[in-house]
């Protein structure tokens, strides 16, 4: 078969497979973090977050943390929700659900909007729940990395805007951002978090978020304390202003070869807006490419319509006669790793598939896919 | 001059160099967090930090988690500490304090013991603190980074088993794991956390810590929910123990090249007991080395006493006419990176050199700097 890999690809939705360029920055040669030097790398990639968060209004404040896409359901939580507050959550999926789970452990009253598995939440319903009680906080998972549901991010938020401004806008953009359109200015969101190892193309281990000004502003006008101390975004203001500045300053050490590498991967396509939005289309394009492919094949999507289905991973239902373990297990004799299901009571009947990053771009990882996967699923379907 | 480095040498008390073989790990090539081989990668890893830490009792815990040092404190105020209780601190530098402010901002109410700068806390007074409050918890900072001030863990810990024994022992190691001696489970401690870009030798971006088997049952029998979500033991507590058996399990991602350098790292001198204690008596050697240079130049150390003195790292005031802004300036001509003081009101009065990991025992860089110091400080001197 052509384009057989030398080394088992990781196609599942993130952590993705890495440019060359950006493993080669993990293995950076140690630097103090408390050098000019440093301080320099962390406020580039600083400002490269910003271009790729369409966040320049300089009021807009970035967080770039040791940790990793959960620790900004935990910034959230903790510092943009006083205890006892409601919070209306957007259950499209297992992670979706699980930022309501957050919320509770630390200490929200949770309400949930929860379509059918693979659905979009009903704009009607939203709308009477958000006339029916004040919350603090509505949550969009932008993009469910188990379900593969693309939720409409700006419309939500004109709706917030429109009928309950004082509610904050959260996005959770772990497996959208740098593949589905966010502007965090324009839609006037109040914190977006997401992680490297997804459509950014850098390795796990940083939490990384935008807050807005007005978020900013209530944690100075919080009745309570927020109890924290490593997740209080406000001992982290004056650290990642310092380095925007190009200037070092400390909290606690930074992941610095992480950095490093982030910012090797955010050089190669997050230097201006009409970059970061070539790159939308892009993802979008290969995506459309491997629905159709799936569709086919006569294999169903879990996501229940193409309009929002996300374009940087692919959750496909089996066909009825085929396993699951014997599916990944074939693709994996392939070198293919792929994703099982996450969402019961289907979760052992679909697959995910991720394509964002270089396996989509550069190094021709989804023409492998799609020239394995249909042998297999004919093999297996026999 | 001989042994003239190719980059500048980062030989502050960490981040330290790295081994090229654990800086060629933070490279490894993607692959999925959930699959039985990267499994059994972190299981392997929590195997060596049991070795490591001498917490080999199967019931004591370790935790591997995205993040920094810091993390630690949050884990140790967040879960084995309950709002409103008392914990004794032994200020022993700015590490030490900034513990303790850490659990005042996560509840806890805070009575500092705290000697002159250099100095040890007084056994006496230990003991009378001890005696006169009902203590959750004492903090011993072993090493603290400020100062180079190594206190005696096993002594204290003794001590609060004699007259404290329901207080639980909590050690921050971050300064000191795989430098100085400290046996998790024979000194009976409850919580000790540290990180993996000092003695350990591997780069920022971990939380690692240990709890001892009642530190764990206190989460089932505290009073009050810790009101936390990632930091919350009780959530990790499954996935390690799954990933100890090489199966995987999933709560958040992990920073999955950073435990492949860990693990690499782990791999060249904590496979065995006698391996980590030949080790420690490497780094007391080097660090007498280092110390006999530095009062052989007539230099005075900021620790009061060599038997308090810290095997990791030296702190050592200037000579009066000597400024630190150009003392470091001329060592970083000469390509070495040192770090300037930390404690008020001496912090422009001293500096401070790491001599752990490769630097100290494979890349001569040691070595190096022994040769450097006395010619930058006779050019400054004069």
């Amino acid at each position: 078969m052509s384009n057989q890999p030398k080394h088992t690809l990781t196609l599942i939705p993130g952590p993705i497979e890495f440019d060359d360029a950006v493993l080669e920055s993990m293995g950076h040669p140690s630097i103090s973090h408390t050098t000019t030097g440093f301080a320099e790398v962390f406020g580039e990639t600083l400002k490269l977050l910003r271009t790729l968060f369409f966040a320049t209004d300089k009021k807009s404040q970035p967080f770039l943390l040791a940790g990793s896409g959960t620790v900004g359901w935990d910034l959230a939580g903790t510092n943009l929700v006083e205890n006892g507050e409601k919070v209306l959550v957007l259950n499209t999926g297992f992670f979706a659900e699980a930022w309501g789970n957050s919320l509770r452990a630390l200490g929200a009253e949770v309400t949930e909007i929860k379509p059918e598995i693979g659905d979009v939440p009903d704009m009607a319903e939203i709308e009477a729940a958000l006339k029916a009680n004040k919350y603090r906080a509505i949550t969009i998972t932008q993009v469910d990395t188990s379900t593969g549901v693309l939720t409409d991010v700006k419309k939500i938020a004109e709706l917030v805007q429109r009928v309950s401004p004082e509610t904050f806008t959260f996005v959770d953009g772990v497996c959208s951002i740098a593949v589905e359109e966010l502007r965090f200015d324009d839609w006037k969101l109040d914190f977006v978090l997401t992680g490297p190892q997804k459509g950014i193309g850098a390795p796990a281990g940083l939490s990384i978020s935008f807050a807005s000004a007005r978020a900013i502003e209530f944690l100075n006008t919080r009745k309570t304390p927020t109890g924290a101390y490593f997740l209080d975004m406000k001992r982290w203001i004056p650290i990642m202003q310092a380095y925007e500045g190009g200037k070092p300053a400390y909290f606690s050490t930074p992941a610095i070869q992480n950095v490093y590498a982030l910012r090797t991967s955010l050089q190669q396509y997050a230097t201006s807006a009409s970059s970061v939005e070539q790159r939308w289309k892009e993802n979008a394009k290969v995506s459309d490419r491997v629905k159709n492919e799936i569709e086919g094949l006569g294999l169903k999507l879990v996501a229940t319509s193409r309009s929002h289905g996300a374009h940087g991973l692919s959750c496909v239902y089996l066909p009825e006669k085929v396993q699951l373990g014997d599916f990944l297990g074939e693709m994996l004799k392939n070198n293919i790793q792929l994703a099982g299901g996450l969402v019961q009571p289907v979760a052992n009947r679909y697959f995910r598939i991720g394509h964002m990053g270089v396996s989509a771009f550069k190094y021709g990882h989804i023409d492998y896919l799609l020239e394995v996967l249909p042998k297999v699923m004919a093999q297996l379907n026999k």
